[in-house]
């Protein structure tokens, strides 16, 4: 019955045509389409926001205050230095899940530390594609024990 | 007679609702309103931009240049890595005040550092909501003795 | 059909006992039987090891090697420093996975690197007990989809 | 009705004599003279100390603990490294403000950390003469709000 | 007869007016103009975007992925923090070239580092308004040459 | 009535023989008997446990928890690295004094910082074999006060 | 029939009135009281200077140089930047303690490190009150043993 | 009618031979030819310095003093912490490019920094061999318009 | 006529089966072997001894004081962080060789540092297997001209 | 017939009695005696001020401002932090000369920061009691030559 | 039949004169002849170029290109600076063994990190005069059994 | 009847042509001659090389081991990075002052260290042209005494 926010921050939109090596084939409507299929089966209902702006990601984080859930977000580039972000994030009150479907701690060093990590409940990195389907998996399973 | 730019940057519009203990519980059209009165006594108006977005802060800059006398910004998380908004305000020729309601200095490593700092007139910090009225003063008071 | 290894660090066996605040209540024996419970699902078998000595760890990693498709790793404190352990892993072929109950980044410095991280296919942190299941659910999915 | 501690700290009796185009012409008399005219239309007693010596400047603060509502520290160079100010200050229960005339930000890198900040109310840098002024308003706001 | 897409960053629309000791006082249009007159040499078109905003660059370069044969990117500030932008470079398979008026390595510290360096194919930088023009026969000379 | 754990690190059965310049000609023997007698006069006993295994160490905390009243921890070079035996130590209700004969401090940078320090009630350093003794005596005086 | 000064520095004065959940409430006279009954049974008599004056605490080392046997010296926080008070100490040729009664490493950054550490013979920290009585113990032991 | 200096620094007579995966297999002789060619036109000569000793290179910068216009100087390795070559062209009055072949930035750390780009007008990296044509190019505009 | 020990740390035992791009196909006892070998030439006996604990090569060190003559220790990834290790090997007072199969200056920066290094006669590295019978020839001279 | 100011900060009074290995045996007095003696060769009077207290050291220097012609400062400890007695160096006019008699590079790497030296004229360091009458004759030639 | 360049840098030459405490009393020329009398052995040449200029020794490197068959450099002081060196040595396709006749690991920090080690095969450090004959030893091995 | 030997580093040879704001006007032959004139007052002989090859700067400190008594080195820029100068400025035995005209404390950060200056007698820095002067007065004094 809970709605969650799926926010793909920047360059995210390209996934299936971008670096495939790194980020694999899959399309990330394909990605939301499996998060929302995993949510689905316990009852909730999934909002998607992709942005390359950093500012429409957090007015979607405000507009979904009080009103969902729970929230994934895979951030993209701007995990690595938006603090506005991060603010954004704390305000949520519901479970927060970090995502990414590469493994960062295998790649540049700019990649190694990530700002909005402090504020969230839980992160799952480096599962690729799937990675979608787990978020989803762990807010569900978050929101019945009442975790946060 | 002169106009005055306040710039509230990410997060603040949620002045009031969000982590009162450390932002307290008056909300940002209350503080906004505290700066205008404080201006109006000096015969000064008020104009105000919120946005949680970088660009839109950086266009009202461009936008005040030649036409505001001075400019009060609280720049939220932007004011630690934004060096954007630093060149910006660098090319605003008028009294320029960096306002944070709480004391960085007290808070996360990440909010020591501010990028603005170095190209602004001065800086109010800590002060709660009244921050927002003493920046005003702080500023009609520059007009007047032309400090810049 | 297949074994997968899971590997329980340094002070893990006092799970439910130390710092509830930070750790939950739940005992690892639990933790370590939704795992098993996950994967009897799948139609894989889970074997546990715990120990404080981070050569047993080591040893037990060394024995897995061709033998267990899957590896889940909650290296506790080790997670910080034990490069002879990443070592250990980056010689296992199948799917690996870090774990952490808590989340590290929201807690002191030193947490905040994994020397594990680099080698690992992914990594799950913050969920409390419930990590232990999603680990192994991500393991399931990882040797389904033939993804490392 | 409240008594207020201005603290002046070091080469800071030097105000107007030493380097105008970083400090201004007013003497540390009259910016001392405007924060206590100031103070008095809210009825409030102003004390001033001046010293060279960290260790008065100590004793100052302790002899004000219980006695003074409120106080205003411009710690001079002190401010980069003089911890025993701040342990001393941090035993201060009133209102406390930090004043810099001009902005450290914006000078050496040495200047760019303030050790007394993290346990002050709040700061006022960067308004010259002003400053002082803007300080004890600061100080007589936050004891009629009764903000610390 | 390629299509090469020009972008340019905060603040930059302010070329021959904002500090016009360090950028010179050739506006904005007159270099793109110049770029545009070397492309047209070579029978190429330019498309110019200046944006504040940092998503709005990133959509257009995704815009251009496929489309344009060549990139010259002036990314302002951005160019030390925006790891998003960087991201979207990243992504863009033809020539880059990272371009900057002034001398970023004889200015502050914080300009001493791009992020967006690692992902061109080359840069331009100190040679004032010149600078548009020589991107672009590099361009150029690049396309002719086959060099990525 | 108090039974009290002594812990003695790597190569700390050495004492009397490796470098008595740095270390002196006490015996580890010699100072265990010290720290029991001085235990003794106040009715405790003391269980010692010397190894150069970190696993054997953590599990002597382990089996400690709830049945030692007191703590005293002399972890050799573990001192510098072994979150594993400061997450142990951390467990660990009851008074916990680390002890050094040496002064790090004085020694090489490595040893200049204790990562099991911070999860101590207290530290004794530099006073050579005597520190077994000061040591057995701070933690009879601790348990005397009731402090921790 | 030895003297042995004891040196208490910047705010500690204070002792049982600030911040008392950090340093609990006996008074320093009590401290020093206790120190000087433990010197008592050895024979020894206790000299005491308290100042918030480094230049003080200076002076009184030199004038204990060749007169005093030993030292104890908690130099509050002048421990973590005062090279001139260690310069001082290292000049002292007898016995010298360093001496806190909270435990530094588990507080603030700065707490962490102590320029005092390297020129004395050892150091007592985290045991509170309690503190000076045992450094009063250690020194009146080294002396009895000929230990420096 | 100007004269132009450019200097090549160690290794870099091995273009075409060394790592051409890196720096191509154009040789120097033909990037020196491609200057030439280019300055011919706008009526410049070329003088070519290649030496793999730091002081042969300085001593070329000073005897090109007042009688070159300008300089393009690729010092490779030398880039990273050569200071006397950096002064020496700090004493060098007319134009001065720096010039890589390949991207320093998209290689080993100590790549990233230049200690001699503070001193030049402007820098040219990353264009391969076509990298000398356009530095030529380059200096030979800033001599017609004068600038520095 | 002397026994030289040999030490295998963490991960060794593997040599021939792990990442043989890294480490050849050789495996361990072959590499002991040549040393034996070597060592066999000049009358001197070898003892290995693997392990992954920790502990169980400090433990062979302290039992190797007295009755060896020389000892070689490849210390695996222990080589960068254990000091425990690097103080047994203080205590040994005979010749004492480190060992690296691959160059470690040419792999992850966590590998650059030794903390072995300081403490050994001298260090042999990058030979691939053959190193095993270079630091065998190399302790066997030393101990045939007296160096330590 | 100028008058010189010789301020020599904490500890110096102790030279010939504290460390004659690293200070020498020759005292203040005969120190201060060989730099009047060479002043008054020139026909300049010497004034000495040796405190403990970094406030009587600005003190001094403060009254010193437009009466005397030079300053001569050996700082002690005080020269690695103390930015009030920079301070007060950087409002004197005149000829300043820092001096130390020991050679800081050579010693503990706190030594080898001034804070000092980027407001003086010059330093002279590491020739022993012979550098205040060099220190003496640099102030002397710079006052005849009217350097600064 | 092979020929091996031994290069000596900058102050080797005084090997046998210059601090015999730390580099022993063997000559350059006697290290040298044990070198080629350990090459003869294996039927190959020695060359040997010392050098007190960088210039000289990458010239050396150069000629040995194609024409030598191994390498050995003992680089001196440059080993921690010059990446001319380095980028020169790694030019030269053979067998490189970099050789230290101390063991900087020892010594000053500055001597910790080698800017040459990530280009060579392998480095022996610490065996004083008899690295040279060990460091021969090694290219011959090398060069026997195909290794780089 | 000593010989001293001056060595003027790279650039040295263009005083009084060079940035005359920084370096004055005077010529490097004048200041030579300055210090000459003083050493032929105490009988001693100056002999001067000025080079901008770091190894001619050696090959001359070579030659005048056991010749000269004394050295001056003005090492310009080298004196940041040049660690075979060092190591060869410490085979030399006199007396040894490292002598900078400018004050490089006030200049850009890497002039700050200097990697000369642990290994000479004394520095003497920022008195301009005269400073040779100094220079050749402290080394003539300190063969007197007869302090190294």
């Amino acid at each position: 019955m809970a709605v969650i926010l799926l926010l793909s921050g920047p360059n995210l939109n390209l996934f299936g045509q971008r670096e495939p090596d790194v980020y694999g084939s899959t399309t990330l409507d394909e990605m939301v389409d499996a998060a929302r299929g995993a949510l689905a089966k316990h009852g909730h209902d999934l909002e998607h926001v992709q942005s390359n702006h950093e500012g429409v990601l957090i007015d979607a984080i405000h507009a979904a205050r009080g009103r969902c859930a729970g929230l994934i977000v895979n951030a993209g580039a701007l995990t690595h230095y938006s603090y506005a972000l991060a603010d954004a994030l704390a305000t949520f009150g519901g479970v927060k899940v970090e995502l990414h479907v590469s493994n960062p701690a295998a790649r540049e060093a700019f990649r190694h530390v990530s700002v909005v990590a402090p504020v969230v409940t839980g992160t799952i990195v480096g599962f690729g594609a799937d990675g979608y389907r787990l978020a989803a998996e762990a807010v569900a399973a978050a929101l019945e024990t009442g975790a946060t």
